[in-house]
């Protein structure tokens, strides 16, 4: 079968073998967003020359403005619920040969503020088999980040932190980023463990992110270090908030290496333990949604 | 005398009588920042024909890449420090019959990230011989919220907010302004106080911002309310982290009124006492500072 993670600003598309390995792997830029009118001329394009039939789907592409505007599955829900909550897709001319399945979103109502997750619940549903059986804790950084908790077997709980969103816009749109080079400077880890601890004193995020600000102004680190700071001060709120109801217990965390690093190295100051786990995992996560609905 | 509150976007003159009071004001648009090398001609025009030869300045026109960079003075400090930090400037033809002097900014390094304030300790100044002896909490709302601590006549304690400027960088320019109206609507008073509400149920703010996203998404304010619930959860963050420190005492709130409405709301609605006072106040300031320091 093909695997394709279709996010907001990225395509991946992933060539399994009948036992769901990655036997190739192509990505291209064309996210959901940018694709808007010609999913089946982009989609055949990525994969033109495979020839397996099944083509599942997940991601932003599943979203209101995407391709189909799939449900959301509420939580708890494990590979079952996703797996029955899939549906086909038409697809035109150079898609004709290959039969398409979109995987469901899912939705945590448990709170009077919903939250949404699109594209990591595939993720995820590649990792609930070998995580076992009772609570666990994963966290998929990102522009959005994905605190998910896991109960045997079930995803049963969603939060979204907009830590990546919120990096980017004070970067490009607020006085702290005025003092800040235009480009991205490497993780400096000094700054970085002081925004991490200084947003660990108790005050507000509000309060602290000014501290930014006067950083620059009395220079208590380099041009090139303030934003490894700011880094450390949003991911330690982040954290905190996070672990507030499961401190101690072990995190997993899913991504891109470069985030998981800082995740890591974050947590890891914060005393809890880390597992990591690499983005494919959505490919494998499609593999077993695909059996589950026997296709 | 002349009092001249100059900040980074607007400029208020006002003219004083012997005691202090406030004969005729005026104001302009030419802030600080837009007035760079031209201040002498911006100020002239805007105060011809007062012919009061003491001018007092406060605010950003004092920062660093203003008309002269004052430095700043420590908490504590109270109007005799603040007095003995002005300085006289040097100004071309247009005031050359006047004396100009300029009114210091304040910082407090009580704590690693330094915090700092121009043009608020003015308005405070004219506030605190009012205030009489014991601890007291004053807020002065704004694109930077400064919070600030006196105790027994003299200022202590600093901290400053980026609420303001949050507003805005996220109705503009994040995923969360892309449903909401390029209008301001007017406060719309149940989303604004949901988002206190929410703003309070112990999750972080980073946490709590998705939650405008879902709003949009499942559609539970209108479309013209979603700024409200913005500004309620960004605002009830600011209120907890401050007040967590001063639970129970009532709050002075300076400031424009249309700001202080939204304010005082949240305070009485978190059960603290509020007194409001004008943004004139500064122009108070000015006049005791001016007479403690013998002009």
């Amino acid at each position: 079968m093909i695997a394709v993670d279709w996010g907001g600003s990225s395509l991946r598309a992933y060539r399994l073998d009948a036992g769901g390995r990655i036997i190739e792997h192509r990505r291209s830029n064309d996210g959901a967003l940018a694709s808007h009118g010609r999913f089946s001329q982009v989609l055949g394009g990525l994969i033109e020359g495979w020839s397996e039939r099944l083509v599942v789907l997940s991601g932003m592409i599943g979203a209101r403005g995407g391709w189909i505007e799939m449900p959301y599955i509420d939580c708890p829900a494990g590979i079952g619920a996703l797996a029955a909550g899939m549906r086909r897709l038409d697809a035109d001319a150079p898609l004709a040969g290959h039969a398409l399945w979109c995987v469901p979103g899912m939705a945590d109502r448990g709170r009077e503020a919903v939250d949404v997750m699109r594209g990591e619940e595939t993720q995820i549903a590649g990792l609930l088999d070998t995580l076992g059986p009772g609570t666990h804790h994963l966290c998929l950084p990102g522009t959005h980040s994905k605190w998910v908790q896991v109960q045997d077997g079930s995803i049963v709980r969603i939060s979204t932190a907009m830590t990546g969103e919120l990096y980017g816009l004070l970067r490009r749109h607020s006085i702290l980023g005025r003092t800040m080079p235009e480009h991205e400077p490497a993780l400096d880890a000094a700054a970085f463990d002081a925004g991490l601890d200084d947003g660990g004193a108790g005050h507000g995020l509000l309060q602290d992110l000014f501290g930014v600000r006067t950083a620059a102004l009395f220079e208590r680190f380099a041009t090139d270090a303030l934003p490894s700071y700011l880094s450390g001060l949003l991911i330690g709120h982040e954290l905190r908030a996070e672990l507030a109801s499961h401190a101690g217990v072990a995190v997993h965390l899913l991504g891109s290496d470069a985030l998981l690093e800082r995740y890591a190295r974050a947590l890891a100051t914060l005393g809890v333990g880390v597992q990591r786990h690499p983005e494919e995992l959505a490919a494998t996560g499609m593999h077993l949604l695909a059996r589950a609905r026997g296709l």
